[in-house]
């Protein structure tokens, strides 16, 4: 059974935000930024999450919010970002969003003691 | 006792966008967009909220995440949009945000019964 879906004129901006509003969901859209298609068993081997059961419902955030889709295939869902219609919904939005994970990493890396390195 | 809000730099965007991922909290920035300071009340009254201990919450996650500053002012705190800070950290974020909440209203309107007009 495929999932719902919101069209892409039934997306709506406290959705998404409140979506994306999460350090793991938005790692997540970081990854499926990439472009593709991902199983979530590899996506969680990426963000190394291992309770999956965690993460049904984080998936299901995004995909009610219509920041990804999921497509069921065999036992498994495919996830993918769903830029186009985001980008054309909200001109602007993922990419600031995107720049501005990369600039809190930057600040986190920056306070955060170094790894020993050998 | 001025109550306690990030420094820019402690500011992280998925506390932004989960604070702004609600409709109540989007509006009441989109009110302080324009500028100044406003107090609770009068905010109150330009979002038509009435439950003003509801509206504490939404406060605190706003300043909290680094949204909005508060000012205690005699009884009542003066609210301001922290523009400056938010356009230095997150270049176009608000503004894509602020125009897709727009967007949105412009599709409720269009899909919403027209009021009646005498």
């Amino acid at each position: 059974m495929t999932p719902r879906h919101p069209d892409r004129d039934q997306i709506r901006i406290e959705s998404v935000l409140s979506a994306l509003g999460s350090r793991v969901r938005l790692d997540a859209v970081r990854v499926l930024d990439a472009g593709g298609e991902h199983n979530c068993g590899s996506l969680l081997g990426i963000l190394g999450v291992t309770a999956k059961s965690t993460m049904t419902h984080h998936w299901r955030v995004l995909r009610e919010s219509g920041v990804i889709r999921q497509r069921p295939s065999g036992r498994e869902n495919l996830l993918s970002l769903r830029r186009e219609d985001l980008d054309a919904r909200y001109p602007g939005l993922l990419d600031a969003v995107l720049t501005g994970a990369l600039r809190d990493d930057t600040d986190d890396a920056a306070t955060s003691p170094a790894p020993a390195r050998r």
